[in-house]
Order: C-alpha cells, then sequence, then structure tokens
C-alpha cells in the first residue's frame, strides 16, 4: 500500500503547487476580496437603534447571560447523558430552567454558527457563511480570493447592538470569530466591554483582547484561559449588576488544542477532554454564584449552548456525524434556559429550535420591534418556553457553509443531496458517493440511517419544495433586505 | 466557494492523470503482481486435511447454518434496537438463542472480513487484507500494481475444507469476493456446491454462478436476488438434511444498490434499506421452516451476522463510525448463535468476540485438530457460549486494511493513530487530523469520545505494548507459518 500512499501524498504536493499558482495567477489579475459594508443599511441599522434607544423597557428587564461553548458535543453534559463527565451546575440550572431536546446551532461550523445566533439570521443573511481565518494568513487570502468575506458586515445589527441602544449594558467575554478589524470588532458591533481572543484557539497568533487592544500577548497560556474568562465574567456581573446587563461569554473551549491548569488534571473520566469540560461547569459555577451575591439570580437569563457538534473527541450523543456535518451530530447542540422569574423549572420541550430564535426571542420578552430593513430568520420562542406552546418554527434549514443542505420538520429532515460517507478511518478503497435527495424520519430512526423519500413522497415533495423555496428566496435576496419599496436589493 | 470547487475538480484531474501515467510508467518496468500460492504449505493443507478425514466425528455433529449480511449495521434489526424494521424471525432466534453484544466483525471491509470468518485468521494472515476486485478492472490493475493479491491464497484452509474433509456436504450461496478465478473460487476453498455471485453487488459484470459456470448472465435481475438466494439455501438443506452440512449464505444485502420485489415496496418503516432488510427476515424464516420441516433445526446450529458496519445508510446504534472505520461503528455487528440442542436460549453476553473466533469453535465442537503449521487468531468461544465463562480473548485487534490500527480488551480499546475526523458532508474548511494515540474507556464512553491515555497511563502503556506486540509479530511472520522446526517462513 505504500505505492499508493506515495500516490496520495505526491498528489497533496500537486494540490498545494496548482493552489498557489493559481493564486500567483490571480492575485496578478483580481483584487484580493474586501468586503465593502453595506452604506443603505448602515444607515437604517443607525435609524433602528436610535429608535430602540428612545423606548421604555418593559417592567423589571432580565439580566441576560448567554454562555457558548466551543465544539461542545451534544453528549458531553450530565444532563444530555454524560458517564464521563460531571457537570453538576449546568444540570442543576438544566432541572431548574427549560431544556430544548431538538435545539440546533445556527452553523455546524464556528463564524457562522456566532453569526447567527448575534444576528437571528442565517450565516449567509449576515454575510458569512464561512469560516474567518486571521487577516493576512495563507488561509484568509485564498477565502479572499474566492470572494469570500473575513468579516461580519457591519450593517448587521447585533443583540448587542440592541440591548446596548436599549440601555443595557453590554458586555463580551472570549471568542470573537467574526472578523479581526474594525468595523467588525466587538467593541464595533455592540458590545461596550471586551475581553477575549478574536478566533479560535487553534489560530495564531492567539492573544487575548482588552476591546480593542493586547493585554495578553501571543502565545497566551491556555492552561489560565478558563481562569481568566471567569474572573472577567464575575467582574462584569459585580460591576455592572446594578442596572440590566448583556453578558456574551463565548468560551474558546472545548475546542482543540485543550488545556486545563494542573489542578484540574485526572478529574474527569473523560480525560484531557473531560477535565477541559468539568472546568468549564466550575467556571459556570462562579458566575452563578456572582449572580447570587448580586442578587440577580431570579431575574438573570441564562442560555447555555455550543456553536456545533464535537470536532475529533467530544460526543454527538447517539446523532450521526460530527463538526461540519448537516447531520444532526453536527448541528444538534445542548441547549438551557435558567430564568427563575419567568421560565419554569424541570421543563423539557422537543420543540424545534434554532439559534437564530434567540434574538427574536429577547426583543419579544423586551417588547422592541425587529428591525424593519431586514428579514430576521428566527422566530420569538416566548410561547413555547414560558407556556409550552407549539414550536414557532414549522421549518429549519441546514446550510454547509454557504449552501442549503436540508430541511427538517418536527418529524423529518430532508437532505437534498445524500451526504459523502467518508470512513473517519480514512481508508482509500471505501469512500464513495450516494445520490439521495434522503428524507429521514425521526419517528423511527434517531441516526438518520433509512431514506424513506420513497415511502412517503408527499414529505418529500414538501420538504423539497420549502428547501427549493428556500433556496430562491435566498438566492433572489441573499441578505435578506427589505426596502422601504419592500423590493429586494442584492 | 466556485473557485475552491474547481481547484478541487481540478485536483481530482490531476489525481487521476497522476495515477495513470503513474501506472504506465510502472507498467512500463514493474511486471503487474500476480499471487504465487505457498507450495509448501498447500502440501501441508493436504496433508491436515488427509488427517481431518481419517478422524471420526463425535456423535449427533450439528449441521451449521452460518448467515452473513453485507454491511449490515448493528441497528439494522429488532434485537439490536431497531424501530424502523421488524425482523420477527431473527429477534426469535436471538431470543432462543446467545447474543454477543461485543461481537466484531474480522475486518471493517468485505473481502478482509470473509477470509477472517472462513479461515479463522486475520485478513493479513491469510493474505488478502484489501478489497478484491473483479480481475482485470482497472482498480485491480492499480492495486497489482501495488503489489496487492486479489484472491485469497490457495494454501488457506477455510472451515469449508475442514468440514467437507470432516464428511460434511459443504454449500455455499451468495457472495464469495475471495477471487474471481481459480485457484480461489469457492469450489477450489471447500465448497461442493455453490450458487452466487463471486463478488459484490455494485462490481460489474454482476453475473450468478453455478459451481465455476455462470447461471444467470450479468446483469443478474437484482429483484430477485433474495428469493433465489432463499430457494437455493432451502433446497440445499432439504437435499442434504440426511447427513451433516455446512451452509455459508453470504447475502449481498444491504450492501447497495438494493431492490426488492414489487410486493415488499413500503412495507417496512426503514424505506427502501428496510425492505430490504425485513426480505432477508423473510429469507431466514424460509430457512428456519425448512430446518423444522426437515427435523434438522434442533440440532442446527444458525450463526446470523454481517461483514461490516453500514456503509451510506443502515444504523450503526449508537456507536462512532461505519464501514471503513476501525471505530466501533465499522466493525461491531449483530452476532446470534441459535442451537437449540447445546446452547442456552435468552442468553446475552458481552464477552469479547470477533468473527475469527467461529473456526476454532466449530472444530472444538466436532473435537477436530486446529493446523499445526499456522497460527489460527482466533480462539474457541465453547466454553462461553455453553457456560458463560469468560471470553477466551484477552485482546482483538482492529486492522485498516494491512494496517494493525487499534486494539481493545474488555474495557479499553486503544487507536494508535487518532483517525481522521471528516465530516460526512463534505465540507472542504473542516477536516484535519488529531495525534492520538486515543485510549478510550467503554464504562463510560459507549461512542469513542473521550481521550484517556493520560488519564490512564498504566493501561495506555500496556495496550499500546499489545498493539506492538502484534504488529511485530505480523511483520516478522506476516503469513503465521509454523514450520515443522518452529522457525517462520516469510
Amino acid at each position: 500500500m505504500r505505492w499508493l500512499k506515495i500516490l496520495c501524498l505526491a498528489t497533496g504536493a500537486l494540490m498545494l503547487a496548482a493552489t498557489l499558482a493559481g493564486g500567483l495567477w490571480a492575485g496578478s489579475r483580481i483584487a484580493f476580496y474586501e468586503l465593502q459594508d453595506n452604506v443603505v443599511h448602515l444607515a437604517e441599522k443607525q435609524r433602528y437603534l436610535e429608535d430602540i434607544s428612545k423606548r421604555q423597557l418593559p417592567a423589571a428587564p432580565p439580566n441576560i447571560v448567554f454562555i457558548l461553548f466551543d465544539d461542545l458535543g451534544y453528549g458531553d453534559l450530565g444532563y444530555t447523558g454524560s458517564r464521563a463527565i460531571a457537570t453538576p451546575t449546568i444540570d442543576k440550572l438544566a432541572r431548574d430552567g427549560v431544556v430544548l431536546t431538538q435545539f440546533y446551532s445556527p452553523s455546524a461550523i464556528c463564524s457562522p454558527a456566532r453569526a447567527g445566533y448575534l444576528t437571528g439570521r442565517l450565516a449567509p443573511r449576515a454575510g458569512i457563511p464561512y469560516v474567518v481565518f486571521p487577516e493576512g494568513s495563507f488561509y484568509d487570502s485564498l477565502l479572499k480570493l474566492a470572494g469570500i468575506s473575513n468579516r461580519l458586515p457591519a450593517e448587521e445589527i447585533t443583540l448587542a447592538d440592541v440591548l446596548q441602544a436599549a440601555g443595557y449594558t453590554t458586555g463580551m467575554v472570549g471568542k470573537w470569530h467574526l472578523g479581526d478589524h474594525s468595523p467588525s470588532l466587538p467593541n464595533d458591533m455592540g458590545f461596550q466591554h471586551y475581553f477575549g481572543a478574536l478566533y479560535s484557539n487553534d489560530m495564531q497568533p492567539f492573544a487575548l483582547y482588552r476591546n480593542r487592544d493586547i493585554e495578553i500577548p501571543a502565545p497566551a497560556d491556555q492552561t489560565m484561559l478558563n481562569q481568566w474568562y471567569g474572573a472577567e465574567a464575575r467582574r462584569f456581573i459585580a460591576e455592572h449588576s446594578g442596572a440590566p446587563f448583556f453578558l456574551y461569554l463565548a468560551h474558546n473551549f472545548p475546542h482543540i488544542p485543550l488545556f486545563r491548569p494542573v489542578a484540574d488534571e485526572g478529574r474527569s473520566r473523560g480525560g484531557l477532554y473531560g477535565d477541559v469540560v468539568e472546568g468549564l461547569d466550575d467556571m459556570v459555577a462562579g458566575i452563578v454564584a456572582t449572580l447570587k451575591s448580586q442578587g440577580v439570580y431570579e431575574n438573570s437569563l441564562i442560555l447555555i449552548t455550543s456553536d456545533n457538534g464535537p470536532w475529533f473527541q467530544g460526543s454527538p450523543g447517539p446523532h450521526r456525524g460530527r463538526k461540519a456535518d448537516v447531520f444532526e451530530g453536527g448541528m444538534r447542540v445542548p441547549m438551557l434556559a435558567h430564568w427563575p422569574a419567568r421560565l419554569p423549572a424541570a421543563t423539557t420541550l422537543d420543540g424545534l429550535a434554532m439559534g437564530t430564535d434567540w434574538f427574536p426571542t429577547i426583543l419579544d420578552w423586551l417588547q422592541l420591534p425587529l428591525p424593519s430593513d431586514r428579514l430576521i430568520d428566527g422566530n420569538s420562542l416566548r410561547g413555547m418556553l414560558a407556556r409550552g406552546e407549539d414550536s414557532p418554527n414549522e421549518y429549519l434549514y441546514f446550510f454547509s457553509s454557504s449552501e442549503l443542505a436540508a430541511v427538517r420538520d418536527a418529524r423529518y429532515k430532508y437532505h437534498e443531496r445524500a451526504p459523502i460517507a467518508y470512513p473517519q478511518s480514512g481508508s482509500v478503497l471505501s469512500f464513495g458517493f450516494s445520490k439521495g435527495p434522503w428524507l429521514f424520519d425521526f419517528a423511527t430512526d434517531f441516526n438518520e440511517s433509512y431514506d424513506v423519500s420513497a415511502l412517503q413522497p408527499g414529505v418529500a415533495e414538501r420538504m423539497g419544495a420549502a428547501l427549493q423555496r428556500k433556496r430562491e428566496e435566498m438566492r433572489d435576496n441573499p441578505r435578506g433586505w427589505v426596502s422601504s419599496a419592500s423590493a429586494p436589493e442584492r
């Protein structure tokens, strides 16, 4: 088999050479893509935020603590079934709050998922369907040659923008990954306070920023990361608990490479990965303790979830696929909402929900209008969470980067093309393609194993049509602009 | 992303060109590999079989019906948890027999798995660690350039060889996939009667053979396949039930492409795949009925299993990975043994077992000696099956084609290198490598999610050493020959 291995290596070298040659050739003729922000909707954004700032919030607006883990799998927590990792604090929040069992990240990869959570819009709408690489890096150049932006467009409206305009103090701790230069830095996009890393912890240089300046130069000691993030989150809460605040804590872990302090070594039964996740639970415990000591625990909405499924390690639970897949394992993530003042305890809901729903849900709770110049893809979960109403989502759409790949409803999931079944051990002889479309029925098939499109042709047709409608809508108006004359702009 | 797609396509074209150019270049200088059978051990085989033929079988030797499905996943049967597929006959056999929950195919791919089941030897030992392609096909030429054989060496001893020598009538129905020309055809390797396809049902030309001749020319109508195989199996039993018989029924399904008769369309809740598997259950029902009507049901050992995990469709149960992976999903398969006369009913065992164990187990039951000129990798499960004794296997070894990739014991599994985590949706941006080694602890981790090698360094060291010992043993004596002077030959 040495012969085949040499062939593969040679092909890899050829691929690299072709990439570089193509890049040089294209670079000599084509300018590297640089995102131009949309001035019309930048102005609309300003108008909208000014309008928000003039509105009166309802009585007792909640504090919001949104905790987003990175590459945490569906099965990696105590309350989602882990036997290797103990997460007592998160488990208690789950018991005392609402757990969503069919909740999806807006994307199966980092940057697009974050864009979806923060804007309420699907990643292609928010202008950032691909992973962001550090400005000037090789991959960044490659993506720019392909016309792909490396930052969230300035005209996008984040939850932080809205909450800041509404009078909240807004702070972010952790991984941004939506652009490492203005006008797309956290402080440009609604956060008054920022401490963290501008991208993933496997990207270089890994420095930690205090607002726009480096506070801890690269390479930052990642054994300290959890402690630094936790301390920063607690300090933010302690300093701002006198008035409504929004804390977005986007941890870099358990994305690889993983580190934990010496004291945590071997604490879990899940190895380094488990130790790190148990450390994350400790960090949550510190935040809970601070909320309590500040007297704001009852009226704080705590949300805990992940940006996508697990990568090399980590458990997707019983689901098929992992990070970057539109299979469940890539996008179905743990989700709990805890808010003693307003949400029921000990409640498990199986209504369909996606990370894009939080933006409209929170605005709904605060009686704030949505922007009128753009489509928001999410729907308010208020009635579902508070009163167990049906999900507002008839369909959820699954994008593989910029491509709409699958759609699901309460029972079925339709993959337009059958996904590639790569063997994970990388055997050369046994990878191939299947055709699709595939229709999976969750009533009988928890891990997307049996295509029932011929058995349920009506369902397949309906869901294929829903996917096609969404695709056409996205093609006609990719960014979802709604002009005053209702004519979509490109 | 169009740009990257074009790049990928261009790279694919380059790869193909490089492959062809390399093949032509190599072909002009290197002869295509043709397997030379080992005359020494061919003679030893004849001597061994002659010795077997002189021995007296114990009283009431059982009939043996070994049913091997192709690409059937761990979760695809009723008794292994399927909610989409009804397999009442197989479920009843499971209830009335012994179920092994930690049973592994000898390989994660077709041909090597079959070699392991039939010879009791790991696939590299049996000289066939790769998939066999039809003689003269493009892939066959490519593999021959790499020095890879496309047939089971004639000196290998199959279970059929032994049983025929011992006085059994031996018959095979279905997929051979261990060579499509002599001296490696079913009729060369111990089967007196053969009806079936010489390789997978996605390989061309797909004809069905009666012994050495084509009976149904290509393309054989695969909607009839289950019916043909079932009828042939029943006929074989009916014709030979007066004396001990061995029937090896290696079905081509549910390997793709899938077909079923019109009457079966929509019968399952698992789509085409489910319909096909339910048809397989019917075929088993026909065999059970024939065994009963012939009065040999009580003293027939029925074994039902699969050659590897599921490919594009099909369920690996809750396990990680699929066909071609050394993860559990690629190799842990359903296994039931049913023999009213000698095995307990309603028994579920979690002792480690592998397909290589059946050869020594059956010889043990028949009080026949193992060959003395070669190592047999499997161990007799007789005590475990009949009396619930501990598994005879301290370690099981997992090969990825010719490479030893992982080892497991009763609790742990050690992957020497961390497997590649391909995303199954094929996103370009998100595939990569991890380093390993990885140690997984099944006591807390059912789907190989958490490397505990640093937590359990002693275990990792022990299992790494076991893997290394096996690797060295295989390197020093790949085919496991034992000469009369005990000096290994190459």
